[in-house]
């Protein structure tokens, strides 16, 4: 997708998906060995027994991909830089799943003191191909007007 | 630190810190490659123009090493299960950052219908070597008692 569209151009309500991510059984325990070695997210046989009844992703690549796909496919001609941030996730990435996402435009507020620039409220849902919620994400991001 | 606290053997109030994780130039570069592939996460010199005047970790590494730190030195002997979390970035971690984190009970809810179980909000606060906070971050864990 291009991205060009710059405060003012998009409104509350538009929304954009992402093309998909294929996650591997790789890829989720290689993150986890890393940053989140629960025995849960390291491999699938000893995963049986936890909470979760097989391998779960950790969260934190969930987030991670849905970053990814986020940079990929956002509209906005403006750098994506976060303030805050809300995470759920419904249901853990499980390999195999095709993650996407679907972003949209939940309201939008412009500063006072800086005309050109504005609080954008995005929600990005992470679904896989059986259109499973595996995340759900409420974001405050930074938006700019067209520079004159 | 031994894992070993159940619902019961900690309070509100009651806080841990873990030890410190350095944080590379090479490891913000190879995972904003990867998941979070923005200009000011990928290399000193483009990153100088930036927003953020100088090479800056996506704040989803800063969460990964959180989580990281979380699981090397949390006192629970459940599993962390997050459900809910929050995430502020009030700076960005540089490289060269030595991270650690101080984790803070908040709250503890009994639940009504599974008297074995709890919900647990905790805030963790990821600092530098300097006490620069990198992340906070507020979460709602499950939390059980001891099985007898």
């Amino acid at each position: 997708m291009e991205q060009q569209l710059w405060l003012g151009d998009f409104q509350i309500g538009d929304a954009y998906e992402s093309e998909s991510y294929v996650v591997t059984e790789e890829e989720i325990i290689e993150f986890a060995s890393q940053y989140d070695p629960q025995y849960y997210h390291l491999g699938a046989e000893q995963a049986e027994d936890s909470f979760f009844k097989g391998l779960a992703s950790s969260g934190w690549l969930t987030a991670a991909i849905t970053m990814k796909l986020q940079v990929a496919s956002h509209p906005f001609a403006f750098d994506l830089i976060g303030v805050e941030v809300g995470l759920e996730w419904p249901s853990p990435t499980r390999p195999g799943d095709e993650l996407y996402i679907r972003t949209e435009i939940k309201n939008i507020i412009m500063s006072k003191s800086k005309p050109n620039q504005g609080m954008i409220d995005i929600e990005t849902i992470t679904y896989n191909q059986d259109g499973e919620k595996r995340q759900i994400m409420k974001n405050k991001i930074l938006g700019f007007k067209k520079p004159e």
